[in-house]
């Protein structure tokens, strides 16, 4: 077999067989398929796509790559939930300890955030002392003992993908929706959860611009996982404009903590709401009417918060915090962006408000970039508001005053203010 | 400028400027391009496409990669052949002399044979001690004393197109028409003359497959030429059966010496005849009748013959086999290979003989492999002949009897037999 004839043969259009994938994947990670052969054939499959069953093997291919996590000792009960990411996005914060203390099992490996959207392990760490890097056997035991344990990506997590995706990044080959899916799927599959809910974005500040798009994403990820034999669900929600009112490390843990004490704003909590039945609802096989009357009481109860501090103190985070969450809103300079005319909010551009917010220090420009936990932005007005010239728009925190000129530039272009009032908009579109 | 917005754009169709164009071929030959970009952008070209100025830009690129030979001192008396590749292709060693004799100055660069197709400069090798590395001096000097100099290529000619053509090689992005224009044309441009003939080959032994892609290919060719000032005409030929009866270094050379001796095979003659004729209707300005005629004059005078020896001569090769031209047939081994059934031949398919060729040791299946000189297939039948079985098809050379073996089974695909007359083929089947 050789890698030229696979790339002549997608090139081509043909369908590539379980064989030739495994050889493309296997010899790109062990070294005997070289970058440009990769690149030329990801670029053919960008415009020749892949059939389900190709899609099926290169997610195999690509789980295949590296560890994959046994969480059958849980009976199914593990439940796994992945957005394609946005700004604003704390739900995993939110979901996890939901579903955890209604019997559900999160075992949650996740990533760090990278230019203008946010990752779930950076904003853990803005509770001074939480462990991203838990031993395999640490981790198994957390989630045996108090359901639920989230730690940074595993070295050998599907290294293939890891390769893969960094090549794809330089070589304009990442929007195909069989590479993204199987990119996805991929570690979904090697993390091991039985069940998994998938937030699909879709909008200005999404990868997936339209609703079309979108679906197409998630319905492939959908046919994927079940092809594994997982449950999976899969919601299209918006990301036109950031997810919940605030934006930044520490200040989405303070946001998180607000809608697990039943404060939250009210769209973002909508969302954690229907995640978290739709997990639920597939880990304890119960209908989503009762899911969702499970989790409002978990919430309401203070069962859900109770489970968030148990959480981050098993993994040796500051919960001095949690019982005090102003302190997560103390940035050493504050500053308030205010409207410059009157009218209607009709845009707040998720991806204006993200890359504003990693101006300030929340996020990371390049890999290695260090993070100021206590910088972002929160939005004093909301998509449909009617504002007057002068009115705050948002606050933005910093530790260096110096940033907010930048931030502000951006977030210039960010808002937009209409004579009439805007359509409104639904947060989820969608259920696959 | 970023080589990933350069493959983006080409991606989703868009033409690429000049400085794009400059940026990617420039970094990729200095380095700061990696393979895996350039590969990518290959293969986005492959799906779609250049328009004429792209083309144009990349072949300026290309050529201004390396060194551009000055050959302004011949007065636009500098004529160049380039054929796209065929088996029993030795036309040059033709065509060049009867030029030369004619008052055309030829000074050109050629190649070595790899795979199933043969090269210029390897078969003039097997004329004993003919140079196939002149110094830069040396090879202007014999040009302005004898009018022809023929000689390896350069290395430091268009090393982007060396680079690229490596790369495209093993990305299955080589058959793309504005990639082999460019490629074929900088190296044209390059080479400095100021009158250009195209032998685009089409049929089964060559890369175009048919005439449509044949002619496509050759427009593309004829137009770049014009774009940068230079003559240029195309023939589209067929490559359907080898060209001549002799496929294999010093046979082919013996049928050089044959068609100069004005008693060629006539379809090697008739092509010989119209490059000829073309080369020197536009060095010398002249019409393409007188030309024809002053051609036909050149070989029935002997001229041209007496051209080709002086030319050997002067580049240090044994001219002794010119004189008795049968000592070039002089293989140790000869094997006659046999019609195992009646019929008209309607296949003789040039690949098919080529590789065969290959097998007995007249060509390379890796670039360094040693060739055999006097190894090679005479065809004694020719397509449209009737034969009986036991009627000789042709007679393989070769210094090994045991590589006959595999040679014949090769060509037992290669010869097919019809009850039917088959139709019959034009050799020369436009000029553009």
């Amino acid at each position: 077999m050789r890698m030229y004839d696979i790339i002549y043969k997608k090139r081509i259009g043909e369908a590539l067989t379980k064989q030739e994938i495994d050889f493309a994947i296997g010899g790109f990670v062990g070294g005997d398929v070289p970058d440009y052969q990769m690149s030329a054939l990801a670029m053919a499959i960008c415009f020749k796509g892949m059939t389900y069953e190709e899609t099926l093997y290169l997610t195999d291919a690509m789980m295949r790559s590296g560890d994959v996590v046994n969480l059958d000792r849980f009976n199914g009960l593990c439940v796994d939930k992945h957005s394609t990411g946005g700004v604003g996005d704390k739900t995993t914060l939110i979901v996890a300890p939901i579903v955890a203390c209604l019997g559900a099992r999160v075992a949650k490996m996740s990533g760090r955030g990278l230019g203008h959207t946010g990752g779930t392990v950076d904003k853990l760490e803005s509770l001074t002392g939480y462990r991203t890097s838990l031993s395999s056997n640490e981790f198994l035991s957390q989630v045996e003992k108090i359901g639920i344990a989230v730690t940074g990506q595993s070295g050998n997590l599907v290294p293939a993908d890891k390769k893969l995706y960094a090549l794809r990044d330089v070589t304009a080959t990442v929007d195909s929706i069989p590479l993204i899916a199987s990119s996805i799927m991929s570690k979904k599959l090697a993390s091991g959860a039985h069940s998994i809910v998938l937030d699909v974005k879709c909008g200005s500040g999404a990868f997936m611009k339209n609703e079309d798009d979108a679906t197409e994403l998630a319905s492939a990820m959908v046919e994927l996982g079940r092809g594994f034999g997982r449950n999976v669900r899969a919601l299209i929600t918006d990301m036109s404009v950031p997810l919940g009112a605030f934006v930044g490390n520490s200040l989405e843990v303070y946001e998180a903590i607000q809608v697990l004490s039943g404060k939250g704003e009210s769209a973002l909590t909508e969302l954690c709401v229907a995640l978290s039945s739709n997990m639920i609802s597939m880990a304890l096989d119960i209908d989503i009417d009762e899911a969702t009357r499970q989790v409002n009481e978990a919430i309401s109860s203070g069962l859900a918060l109770s489970k968030f501090k148990e959480w981050i103190d098993a993994q040796g985070g500051d919960t001095s915090k949690i019982d005090d969450p102003v302190l997560l809103l103390g940035a050493k300079h504050k500053l308030e962006y205010k409207a410059t005319g009157d009218g209607y909010i009709s845009e707040i551009d998720a991806e204006g408000v993200g890359v504003a917010s990693m101006l300030l220090g929340a996020g990371r420009a390049k890999k290695d970039d260090e993070i100021d936990f206590l910088a972002g932005i929160e939005l004093r007005a909301r998509y449909g508001d009617y504002v007057k010239k002068g009115d705050t728009l948002a606050i933005l925190y910093a530790s260096d005053s110096a940033l907010f000129d930048s931030a502000c530039a951006r977030l210039d272009f960010a808002f937009k203010l209409s004579n009439k009032l805007p359509k409104q908009k639904s947060l989820i579109k969608k259920i696959i």
